[in-house]
């Protein structure tokens, strides 16, 4: 293993080491753990030479100016939060190999023809606020005010978790990279999938990013005591919704190759054992890479929900909280990437969408967009058994520089 | 209404005030909330002339001991927790009549043929531990020390929550009143069921409390990420709790006049909406007047979790948390309590069974019992529309006093 490899592999380890439970790493937006991690990423990003600035929602953003005329920016990014009980390599790889491409193109005195900036981005699973890219939508001059009155499940809203630790909200728009001054986007990820083990690659190309709806639902029955209620005189919120996430399995079972499904979350508000639960409200996460599809399967479940609603007599409230459409990779970057792969010695690189979300969605909408997988240990992520070999990061350190030097190469 | 009568109310309404949640009432053990509640009910004790001993349980108990030689205890009592979003009556109404019934009997300056002890219990609900009846287990001197271990759901556990107000963990059993010293109990609740509203009766005797069985499910699946896992390679544990709870449902549906069953109580641990949750954790609670029945439908809702585990090959963890056998009214109380009630006017008093727990439950082991219920509007309870009459609340105390008089008659 060479030394930058090896650097790579120890900071993901300290990284790891910072987690709001003391038993599993989980490191979510706006709290103590993830402050520190911020502090962390900043000292690394100095130490490559980097220029660090942070902004209001807890990006960090190490730059390397271009001394060129009218330079845009080329930003290599990923997320520094987790979700709960979490792996090491969702999105801190992505972020630990960018600051090693900077390192060296600053070591090596490279003459850059664009603006590098190597970012952090501060919240990409909404795992706190159920609203994903909180921190890219910055960089991209996307972020919707709105958000800012979202509450967390104890009650705090985005604004006062914003403030605790990062900046005012009124300076968030600082954040932003205004779209005539973006060049591009890349970002490194682990696939999360089980396709390059089954192809027994170490990386491939992202051809494409799968259509995603996020609602959040709301059933409303009426509280009863357990012990005195009749059966056939209740309104339990917690059985409607249970008819609802079996409804939600079996669409996504219906179709296999082309959707999935899932309730992730889900409260009952008095939560006790002997009341019978007036109000329940859940998650509801659908993707396909058929963004009609995932309109029909939207409508379909929220007929089967108002079906449910009515049968059962119970309230129903449905919250669109974010749809994202179809995100296609650009064609130019990826020619210079498929060349730099075939460069490392992969001849006959693949492509193949992704179904999880990434930063670059966000970015998207204002700049083009490239992606590289690295494969994961049996596809498993979001989980503490997810893994990454060091051979494989090996590759996609190699890859990514050459990347940057076809990238640097065709911009002078 | 009369001067005692509005003093109840007025007490009812002071103690629905003190909560923990700001929005509605929610005294949950060893809270704030609770230990101001215990405050204002020693103080109400005391303007009684009672003289007050506090348990390390969080019980308080206000005594008038008698000169009689060998005198017994006879306790009057409810519970001053409540669940969450709870109505003002379930509880405390018991506690307040018995508080005023003291008052009187002091205020005449009555010789007692027995110690009259009037007891605020501290937990009978188990909001916060999943334990009904933490506080009579103590007096009846049945609290199990294994519970001490237990946790709520932000692992602290009973010892933390027990010596944080109340006192030392191991001065416990100091609480107790020694079996051959009960000579009865007696405790006036709400009915929180529908009888009394469709025979339009204030009042009626309570024949029997139901048997009960509380038990806790855990189901373990595999953690993944809702973008990329296939659904056919998931293990979902919300899917099949789903499954389990819409099972409980139809189980009672199916037996309505014998059987209730609930899940009130549900924790997805990850509970993150782009996680497949790996960890459900909840509640199941079955009652029936008909012990033999009840142990029949815990074999059968074992038998289909059973199948559902082995079925979607997810983990499934029970744990059995508390068993009541049927308990029966004491038939020489239930005289004099007849007797007391036809003094007042009501000439057929009515009898009837109790699905809800109570306090008399734990007492049951020790002493005889007597209940008195009184009307709740539309039978809703747990709910803060939760409503008895100040005229009905008149009848209970009227019937009470009478009751303790024809108890310290036939005691002389």
């Amino acid at each position: 293993m060479n030394n930058r490899v090896e650097r790579i592999i120890k900071r993901l380890e300290e990284l790891a080491a910072i987690s709001d439970d003391k038993e599993c790493l989980s490191r979510f937006f706006g709290t103590k753990a993830h402050n520190d991690a911020k502090d962390l990423l900043i000292a690394w990003m100095k130490e490559a030479g980097l220029e660090v600035f942070c902004d209001s929602i807890g990006n960090v953003r190490g730059i390397c100016k271009s001394n060129a005329q009218n330079a845009k920016h080329f930003v290599i990014g990923s997320h520094y939060d987790t979700v709960f009980n979490a792996g090491k390599f969702d999105g801190p790889l992505g972020i630990i190999i960018g600051i090693e491409i900077a390192h060296r193109l600053i070591a090596e005195n490279t003459v850059l023809p664009f603006h590098l900036n190597i970012v952090s981005f501060s919240d990409e699973e909404g795992s706190r606020f159920n609203t994903a890219y909180l921190g890219s939508s910055v960089l991209a001059g996307n972020f919707d005010e709105n958000w800012l009155s979202r509450k967390d499940d104890n009650n705090v809203t985005l604004t006062e978790a914003i403030e605790t630790y990062f900046g005012k909200v009124d300076t968030i728009f600082e954040g932003k990279i205004p779209e005539e001054e973006w060049l591009g986007y890349y970002e490194v990820h682990i696939e999360q999938g089980p396709v390059l083990c089954e192809e027994n690659l170490p990386i491939c190309l992202v051809s494409s990013i799968a259509s995603q709806i996020r609602a959040e639902l709301t059933w409303k029955g009426i509280s009863a005591h357990a012990g005195t209620s009749p059966m056939n005189l209740r309104y339990d919120a917690l059985c409607a919704a249970s008819e609802f996430i079996l409804e939600v399995e079996k669409i996504g079972k219906a179709h296999p190759d082309k959707l999935v499904a899932t309730v992730g979350k889900l409260n009952v508000l008095s939560n006790t054992s002997n009341v019978v639960p007036e109000l329940v409200c859940h998650s509801l996460d659908i993707r396909s890479a058929d963004a009609n599809f995932l309109v029909e399967v939207l409508e379909g479940l929220q007929s089967k929900a108002r079906e449910i609603s009515e049968k059962r007599n119970i309230g129903l409230n449905w919250k669109i909280m974010q749809t994202n459409p179809v995100v296609v990779c650009d064609n130019h970057l990826k020619k210079l990437l498929r060349k730099s792969i075939k460069k490392v010695g992969i001849n006959n690189p693949i492509e193949i969408p992704s179904g999880a979300g990434h930063d670059a969605v966000m970015i998207s909408k204002v700049a083009p967009i490239s992606m590289l997988f690295v494969r994961c240990k049996d596809g498993v992520s979001h989980n503490p058994e997810e893994h990454a070999s060091s051979e494989d990061i090996e590759v996609s350190l190699k890859v990514s520089d050459q990347f940057l030097d076809e990238l640097i190469k065709y911009n002078k």
